[in-house]
C-alpha cells in the first residue's frame, strides 16, 4: 500500500460529511435494488440506508488512512459497508419482538414493524450474507487478505461475538448481574465488531502484526466506553431509540451509578489513545474524530 | 489435485455410511461444545447434529471425487460440513412462529420449541456466520479458491437464493401461483444452495469452466426434483416434519396432481443424469447416490 497521498484536506467537519455521504452512495450501490413486491429488498434498504452514526466504517477508513492506507484504496470503501451492513443486520435482529421488541430506531419505526417480523429476519439474513460475498470479492486487496478479512468478520458475529453478547444481555441483564459479567457481555456485543473493524482497516493498510495487536486493545477500551455511552444515553429521548429501555436491567449506571460511569468511559476513551498512539504513531483523523465525538454524546447527555 | 487414487472402495452403501459418520465426527469438531449454560452452542449443535440425510454434504464429496478430486483432500469434508451449516440455519429459520411455525423436524421439536425463539434465530446466524469463517479457512485450496467458495454461498444464501426463496414461499405460497412462479420459487429454495454445494466440488476438484456450468444446470434439475419430492412427500406421517403443512398451498401438487408431478419428477432427473455425464463422464459414484436415494423416497411415498 502507498502512503498516504499529500493533497489538499479539507477542515475535518466537512471531511467527515463528504466520507458519510460517499459510504452512503456506495452502500445504495451495493444493496440490491428495492421495489413495492420485493420486501425483503426494501427492508435490507431501509435498515442500512436511514442515516446513522456511521461510527464502524469512518472508524474503519479513517485508521486505514493513519496506518498510511492509500485514500484512493479501492477496497476501503466496500470493507467498510461491509462492517455497516453486518451491524444494521445486528441492530434489526435485535430489535425484533423475541429479543428487545423494540419499537424506534434511528428515530423511525423498527423494521419488523414496517415489513413484519419475518422480512426483517430474512432481510438481516440477507444482509449478512451479502457481506460477507463483498469482502470476498473486495478490489485491491491480496486473495489472502480478502480471507482473512471473513474469517475476523465471521469470528465477531458469531458465537464469539454479536450472537453470544445479545444471548446474554437477553438472558442475564435482568437478573443481578456482577461488574465482570456486565464487562464481558458488553465486549461481545460492541468491542468485538469494533475489534474486526479495526482489523480490516490494518489488512488494507498491511499492517504488522504488533500493529494489529495494539488495534484489538484499542477495540476493546473504544467498545467498554461504548456501550458505557449507551448506557448513560438510555433515559434521554433524543436517541432515536426506545427511551428507558434499560430500566430494571442490570447496567453499570444501574451499578456503579452515572458520574462513576462516566469516569470509567474517560478511563477507557485514555486507555484507547495510548493503544491508538502505539498502533499508529501521532497520526490525527481517528483520534480527532473519535474525540470530538464522544464529547459531543457526553454533553447531549449530561 | 491429483486423481482418485486407486484403493479397495467398499460396496457402496457401506461407504456412504462410513462417509456420513465422518461427517457426523468433522460437524461435531467444527461446532462450539455445547453446555448447559450456553443455549446458543446447544441449539446450533441440536440444529446441525440430529441426523439428517445428509444430501448436499455427500452430494459435494461424491461430485467432487467422481471429477477426480483425491478422496483425501484436506478440504473436502469442511466444505461438506460449512454446506451441512448453512441447511442447517435455513432449516431453524424457516421452522420458526413467523415463518412456517413448525412442530416436527427431523421427528424431534423444533429448535425453536426446544430452546426459545430467540435461540433458534441466534444460533442461526451463529451458524451461517460459521460456515463462512469455515469456508475462508479451509485447508488445501488456494486463497482465490476460498474466496470463490465464499462468494459462492453468500450468493446461495442470500437475496438470490434461500432468503428470497422463503420470503416467496411465505408470501405467495397460499395464493394462487401459476406454474412458472411456482417453478421460479423452487429454484431459489432449493437449487441455489444445490448449485453453490456443487460449485464448491468443483472448487476443490480445479474443474473447468464448462464443467462448472454443466454443474448449474444439474443443480437447477436437480433442486426441480428435490422440492417436487419434498411436494409428494407432504401428507406422509414418516418424514420426520409436520405432515400436512402443504394444504392449501398452491404446489405443483395441487396445480397438476401426484401422478404428473411424479412423471415431472424422473423428467428433470433424466436431465439431471445428462447434464451430470457431460460434467463428470461416466464416473458412478453420485449418479449411483442420487439414483438410488430418489428411487427410495418414491417408493416411500407412492
Amino acid at each position: 500500500m502507498t502512503a498516504h497521498t499529500a493533497e489538499k484536506t479539507p477542515p475535518p467537519d466537512e471531511e467527515l460529511a463528504l466520507l458519510k455521504e460517499t459510504l452512503q452512495r456506495r452502500l445504495e450501490q451495493l444493496l440490491p435494488a428495492g421495489s413495492q413486491r420485493d420486501l425483503v429488498s426494501a427492508a435490507m434498504r431501509e435498515g442500512t440506508l436511514t442515516p446513522g452514526k456511521r461510527i464502524r466504517p469512518l472508524l474503519l477508513i479513517l485508521t486505514a488512512r493513519d496506518l498510511g492506507c492509500d485514500a484512493h484504496h479501492p477496497g476501503l470503501l466496500d470493507l467498510a459497508c461491509a462492517v455497516e451492513m453486518i451491524h444494521a443486520a445486528s441492530l434489526m435482529l435485535d430489535d425484533i419482538p423475541c429479543m428487545d421488541n423494540a419499537m424506534l430506531r434511528r428515530g423511525r419505526p423498527t423494521i419488523h414493524r414496517q415489513f413484519g417480523e419475518h422480512v426483517a429476519i430474512l432481510a438481516a439474513v440477507a444482509l449478512l450474507s451479502n457481506a460477507f460475498g463483498v469482502v470476498a470479492s473486495v478490489e485491491g486487496l491480496s486473495s489472502e487478505s480478502r480471507n482473512q478479512a471473513v474469517s475476523e468478520l465471521s469470528a465477531a458475529v458469531g458465537l464469539q461475538g454479536l450472537v453470544q453478547g445479545q444471548f446474554l444481555d437477553l438472558q442475564e441483564g435482568n437478573l443481578p448481574r456482577g461488574e465482570d459479567d456486565i464487562v464481558a457481555t458488553n465486549e461481545l456485543k460492541t468491542s468485538m465488531l469494533f475489534g474486526a473493524t479495526l482489523q480490516l482497516a490494518a489488512i488494507a493498510a498491511d499492517a504488522a502484526p504488533m500493529v494489529r495487536q495494539r488495534l484489538r486493545c484499542f477495540a476493546q477500551d473504544l467498545g467498554q466506553a461504548f456501550q458505557l455511552l449507551d448506557d448513560l444515553a438510555d433515559g434521554h429521548d433524543n436517541t432515536g431509540k426506545d427511551a428507558g429501555k434499560d430500566l430494571g436491567k442490570s447496567t453499570l449506571v444501574a451499578t456503579l451509578g452515572a458520574e462513576a460511569v462516566r469516569q470509567r468511559l474517560r478511563d477507557h476513551l485514555h486507555s484507547a489513545e495510548d493503544h491508538f498512539t502505539h498502533a499508529c504513531g501521532q497520526q490525527g483523523s481517528t483520534r480527532r474524530f473519535m474525540h470530538a465525538w464522544f464529547e459531543r454524546q457526553l454533553a447531549d447527555f449530561q
